[in-house]
């Protein structure tokens, strides 16, 4: 019995390169300077043998595809034994379009997020009489996989952007967004791909972890500004960012945690480039800066 | 002016390989020794420099990271103009939760169509604002781009598998599953990549085609059941095989087409193996065997 967590994606929804962007690290990912990342996905074991897949992007097939412990033992046997959605978004709901085909998986989300995918009669594809939704109460242990436990709780965040209407709540506390406790045998990871903010009693939640995947959207709050592609502070869009006196680096350096991994990288972001600056103040910070394909064990 | 068409993808919904399949092809495209083929989609273009995609496959992101004529040309600048959807199958659609990120162009489908994704509110995620749905009526010529006209005609087909009722018509002709006859300058392409049988009218409306792009899901009616794989025979599905004396190998045989092209191959069609009989076979009769990437001029 031995926790594993496998990144399937270490970017942001878009991916890298995004299709329409032509930002430095989009052209340097797509002339191969830098690697390209996929969109965001975590896949975690308790035992080696059985997986959970955390978020379905909408790139999981080539995921999947990429991922030898993921793959078909059998005509229709499979590894995977359950996904979980942390919130609407695109980046972690479009991908259950892709796992349609009669096979039979646990879908876990809160009952706000199984809400989302009701509201779309697309998501019938994952047929009820195989796919079963199961509906998790925040706060409340519920075996996601043979030897994995996992806890979902509240952290602050907003809704897809997709449902947003005249005026948007990016503080919001409840089962819109959801952070995920791991626990195997005596290993306990958390994920948050997304965060708005590190109130003081989530710091508490993560402070003795083993791992924490963490929300690394932007480096700096103004990143979409200055990089010329759109309008929208970190701030707006949900998420903290990693540099500053109020960012992800800075809160979380009085914390015990085992190893920390950023995750959710916009395209825009300078630690995407492995000789940049940022990523080095982010790995000398005591940072692992996720890709694709990275295997994290306790 | 040239009439360009480049194959994004050339495999059906599932891709090759499918996630969750351990038929022959898909694990002989997992370990490299016949070629992977993404879901099915076709670009094209009359002038060599604005683009149309016909179909938003669930592998857009990585087709179009692929395809250099695609990529943007400046920090949001792109050379494609429009986006077609010829049914409402999810390995047409799901690609268009991908083309979000403000990015102006135009959705062009039938009324029917259009109905399906305004059913699902996640699609709002195109928002209305910058990209246009144009709703376009049967056997109307319109604009589909600069020095490209495009016509849509009903094609035998059914609804999506996820609107299924309790009894399925596998034969409507309606706005459901349509065609696209494309011109350009003199050339004449028309892409039909799903079809339930090949009725007089329609091989009349082929003869005479510089190209045509045909549903090349299954080499014959019982492939799911003899794979293994499923219970659906293709007429079932909507689709007509290639061989067989109802086969569409047949029933071109006596057109006169300039270049006939496979496209949407099911992971388990043999022709996806180059080295199987069936491939000699569909190019010993003439046509040309899809593939990623490939790219098809008059």
């Amino acid at each position: 019995m031995a926790f594993r967590a496998h990144i399937l994606g270490a970017a942001a929804g878009g991916g890298l390169p995004q299709w329409n962007c032509g930002c430095g690290n989009c052209r340097r990912a797509r002339e191969g300077s830098i690697p390209a990342q996929t969109q965001s996905s975590l896949a975690v074991t308790g035992n080696g043998r059985d997986w959970a897949i955390l978020n379905a992007s909408p790139d999981i097939r080539a995921q999947l595809a990429a991922t030898p412990v993921l793959h078909p033992t059998g005509q229709r046997e499979l590894p995977l034994t359950s996904v979980l959605v942390t919130n609407g978004d695109i980046d972690h709901v479009a991908g259950l379009l892709t796992l349609r085909e009669m096979q039979p998986f646990t879908l876990f989300a809160t009952d706000g997020i199984h809400q989302v995918l009701t509201d779309n009669p697309i998501f019938d594809a994952l047929n009820a009489s195989v796919v079963v939704r199961e509906t998790i109460a925040l706060n409340t242990p519920f075996a996601l996989a043979p030897d994995l436990t996992a806890t979902l709780f509240a952290v602050p965040g907003k809704v897809p952007l997709y449902l947003e209407g005249e005026t948007v709540e990016t503080d919001l506390m409840g089962e819109q967004t959801v952070g995920v406790d791991l626990q195997s045998g005596t290993a306990r990871a958390v994920y948050i791909p997304g965060c708005a903010h590190l109130p003081a009693d989530l710091a508490s939640r993560l402070d003795g972890a083993d791992i924490v995947f963490f929300d690394g959207t932007l480096w700096r709050d103004d990143e979409m500004q200055i990089t010329g592609v759109g309008t929208k502070t970190g701030k707006r869009m949900g998420h903290m960012s990693m540099s500053g006196s109020d960012g992800s680096i800075a809160a979380f350096a009085p914390l015990n945690i085992g190893q920390k991994v950023f995750v959710h990288m916009n395209n825009t972001n300078p630690v995407l480039d492995p000789s940049s600056p940022e990523y080095a103040k982010a790995t000398a910070s005591g940072w692992i800066v996720g890709q694709d394909g990275l295997e994290i064990t306790p």
